[in-house]
C-alpha cells in the first residue's frame, strides 16, 4: 500500500518532515532588520549527500566549497546565507565561506567537509562574515525538528513566497519522506537568477544511487525551467539522506530505485513548478511541449527558444493570441526545420497545420486559451521521434520594476 | 575635397536624396485609417541591387520573392506594406507577393525581378491583397523626389518615429549620395522584431562590389543590434544603386570601394543607431565592447550574451549599477572563460580588475555612470588579442506594453 501526501497537512513541514532533520531560520544582520537571512539545516546523523551545480564558469566561493566538499560525499548540515551571493570576491571570499562551514562544523563536532554552504544575492559584495559568524551560534539555538519554513524563508531573496515540500511512499517496506525546500522567482528567465534548491531524506541510500537520482530528477525539473548552460554564478542543488527510515538501503537498477526517483523527481517539480509561479510578475505559466524531433537535443532546443523568447513572453503577459511568434521562436532555434510540416496546438486547439495558419476562427478558440493562467504550447517538427518540454512564465510590468530595482 | 553631410538641412531626405529617385507612402487600407501601410521607391533607371536577408529558417513570402529576383541582381522598384507580414500564409501568400511585384513592374515597364517587395506586421494573417492591388495605382501617382519621409513612416509599424539617413561624400570624381530608411524599434533584442532597411544610391558600382559593400556594412551595423541567426521571419537590407552619379564604376579592392563601404556603413551605423533609440520603452542605449578575446567569434558570443541578458536590460533601466549581472553573463556565454583575468568597465571607470569586485568608491563612480543616457560596457577577457562590439538596450515597463498589446 502506498501512501503519498504533500506535508501541507503534516506538523512538519518542508526540509524537516523526514525524520531525523533539524532546522532554523534566523536574522543575522545581512538584509533589512526583520528579514531572516540566514538557514540551518542538521541531520541527527550523517549520510550521502548528492549534488547538481551551476554550469556558469564565474562560481561563487560557496559553489566551489560545496564541490570541494562533495568529493567525500558525506553531509551532515547545510548553511545558507541570503542577501549576498559571495560571487567575484576572489581568494577572500573563498576564506570566508571556509569560515563558516568549519564553524558550523565544530559546532556539529564533524569534518568541515561534511558541511555545505549556499549563499544568494548580490554578486560582487564582500560577505559580512562577522555578522554570519556571529549567527552561526544563534540560528544553532533555534534548530528544532518544525524549523523548516523559517528555513525556507531566509534563503528568499526577490521570493514573495517561501516554497516547500514533503512527500511520502513506502519502500522497501518503510515509510520514506522527502523534503524539500527552494528559492527563485519566475523571473529566472531566460537569465536564471540563482535558483537554490536543497532536498532532505530519512531514506537509505547508496551515495551513487543517491547522486544519480538527483542527476534524473534535476533534469526533469529545475532544468526545465532554467536554461542549459544558462545559469547563475550560485546555483546548486543539494540532497542529504540520512538513512533514519531503516530501510532496506536502496541501490542503482532496482524497483526500490525507481520508486525513490519517481518521489524525488515529483518533489523537485513541485519545487521548480513553485519558483515558475512564485513572483508578483508572474500571471501565466506555460508548458512548452515539442514532440516529432529528431533529437531529444533538438527539441529541448526548440522548447527553450520559444521558453526565453521575449516577445512570446510579452504576448502571454498580454494574452494576445500572437502564434506568429511562436513560428519566429521556432525558425530562429537553431535546428533544421522543415516549414511544411510545422504543426502548432494551444491545449486542445490546433493553430498551425502543415506550416500554415488556421485562420482567424482558431485564433478566436486560442484568445480564450491566452487567457488561462496555465496552458500547453504543444509544436510538432515532423522531423522525428523525440520530445521535449520545458515550463516558462509571462514578462510582465512587475518583472521589469523588480529587476530594475532589485538592490535598492 | 570631401563634403559629408546628413540630409537633415536638404530639401530632399532619405531614400530621395540621391539623385533619381522618387518615394511615396500612403494609406492602402491594411492599417487604421490615417495610417501609411504602402510605401514605393522607384529609379529612373535600373541598376545592381544587392540584399541580406533574415537567417530565420521560417521565411516570409517578400522574403522567398526577393532572394528569387535577387539571383538576376538588377533593380528599379522596392514595394513595401506594414501592418500584415505575409508570413506563415503558405502558397496563396507567396502567390500574392508575386501579384503585387507583377503589378509593380507592369506600372514601371521592367520584368517583376526588377521588383523588390517587403512586409511587416502580424504574422499568419492573409495579406489584405485586393487593398494593396488598389493602393498600387494610387502610390505610384504620389511618387515624387520628396516622398522619403512618407515612404519612411509607411513602413512603421511599432516605431515611433520615421528613421531615415542621407550622407555624400566625393568619389572618383563626382559627389555621390546613399539615402536610406529604416523599421524597426528598440526592442528588437534579444528576439529581433522585423527589421526592415532600404540603402538607395547615385553611385555607379558592379553588382559583386555592391554586395560586398552591403555585407560587410550591415555585419558592422545591423547585425551589431541583432544577434545572429536571431532574426524574424521577413528581416530585409536592400540597397540599389542607379549609377546615375556618373562616377567611374567602383569596383571591389580600390580605394574608391573603401570610400563607398565606409559611406555606407556610416549609414547603415546611423539606422542601426535610430532603431535602437527607437522605442518610447528605450532609456538607455548601451554599447557592449569585448576586448582580448582568442578568436571574433567568442569576443561576439560574450558581447551577444550581455547585450541579450534580461537580468542586465532591467539593471540599465533601474539605473541600478549590478555589475554582478554582467560578469554572471560573461560566465554564462558558452566560451572558455579564466574569471581571474576579467577585467570590466563602465566608460571609463573600471570596476572589476582580475575577475574580482573594486569595492564601494567603484560602484559609487559606475553609479553615475548608469545614470547617462547612453554609455559603454567594456570587458577584457584576457584570453587573446580580438575584439567585438554590440549595442543593446533597456528592458522597460514600455517594451512589456508595447509588446504585451501589439496587436490590439
Amino acid at each position: 500500500m502506498v501512501t503519498k501526501k504533500t506535508s501541507t497537512t503534516s506538523p512538519r513541514h518542508g526540509i524537516t518532515a523526514p525524520q531525523g532533520f533539524r532546522a532554523a531560520g534566523i536574522h543575522c544582520g545581512i538584509k533589512k532588520p526583520g528579514l531572516l537571512d540566514l538557514a540551518l539545516v542538521v541531520s541527527e546523523q550523517s549520510g550521502p549527500i548528492a549534488g547538481v551545480f551551476t554550469l556558469n564558469q564565474v562560481v561563487a566561493a560557496p559553489v566551489v566549497v560545496d564541490r570541494l566538499h562533495l568529493r567525500k560525499g558525506v553531509g551532515r548540515a547545510i548553511l545558507v546565507n541570503s542577501g549576498n551571493a559571495n560571487a567575484c570576491t576572489g581568494a577572500n571570499g573563498l576564506a570566508a565561506a571556509k569560515k563558516t562551514a568549519a564553524l558550523v562544523a565544530r559546532h556539529v563536532g564533524v569534518p568541515s567537509h561534511q558541511v555545505f554552504i549556499g549563499s544568494t544575492g548580490v554578486i560582487g559584495r564582500v560577505l559580512p562574515l562577522n555578522r554570519i559568524m556571529k549567527g552561526i551560534p544563534n540560528v544553532f539555538s533555534q534548530l528544532n525538528e518544525r524549523g523548516g519554513p523559517d528555513a525556507a524563508r531566509a534563503i528568499m531573496t526577490t521570493d514573495l513566497r517561501p516554497k516547500s515540500i514533503a512527500l511520502q511512499d513506502t519502500i522497501g517496506g518503510r515509510l520514506i519522506t522527502i523534503g524539500g525546500m527552494a528559492k527563485g522567482s519566475g523571473m529566472i528567465h531566460p537569465n536564471m537568477a540563482t535558483m537554490l534548491g536543497y532536498l532532505t531524506t530519512d531514506a537509505s541510500i547508496t551515495r551513487s544511487a543517491l547522486q544519480r537520482a538527483l542527476t534524473l530528477a534535476a533534469n526533469k525539473s529545475f532544468n526545465c525551467i532554467s536554461v542549459d548552460g544558462d545559469t547563475s554564478t550560485n546555483d546548486t542543488v543539494l540532497c542529504l539522506a540520512n538513512g533514519m527510515a531503516e530501510n532496506r538501503t536502496i541501490k542503482e537498477g532496482t524497483p526500490a530505485f525507481r520508486r525513490f526517483l519517481q518521489l524525488l523527481t515529483e518533489a523537485c517539480q513541485s519545487l521548480a513548478l513553485a519558483i515558475c509561479r512564485d513572483g508578483e510578475g508572474v500571471t501565466k505559466v506555460v508548458k512548452i511541449e515539442v514532440t516529432g524531433a529528431a533529437t531529444v537535443a533538438q527539441a529541448r532546443q526548440v522548447a527553450q527558444t520559444i521558453a526565453t523568447s521575449n516577445l512570446v513572453k510579452t504576448a502571454l503577459f498580454g494574452e494576445d493570441a500572437n502564434w506568429g511568434r511562436v513560428m519566429a521562436a521556432i525558425g530562429r532555434a537553431g535546428v533544421p526545420i522543415i516549414p511544411s510540416k510545422l504543426n502548432v496546438w494551444f491545449d486542445e486547439v490546433q493553430m498551425v497545420q502543415s506550416g500554415m495558419g488556421l485562420g482567424l476562427v482558431a485564433e478566436r478558440r486560442i484568445a480564450k486559451v491566452f487567457r488561462q493562467k496555465e496552458f500547453t504550447i504543444a509544436v510538432g517538427l515532423g522531423t522525428g521521434r523525440h520530445r521535449s518540454h520545458m515550463w516558462t512564465t509571462d514578462l510582465s510590468f512587475d518583472y521589469v520594476r523588480i529587476n530594475a530595482s532589485y538592490r535598492s
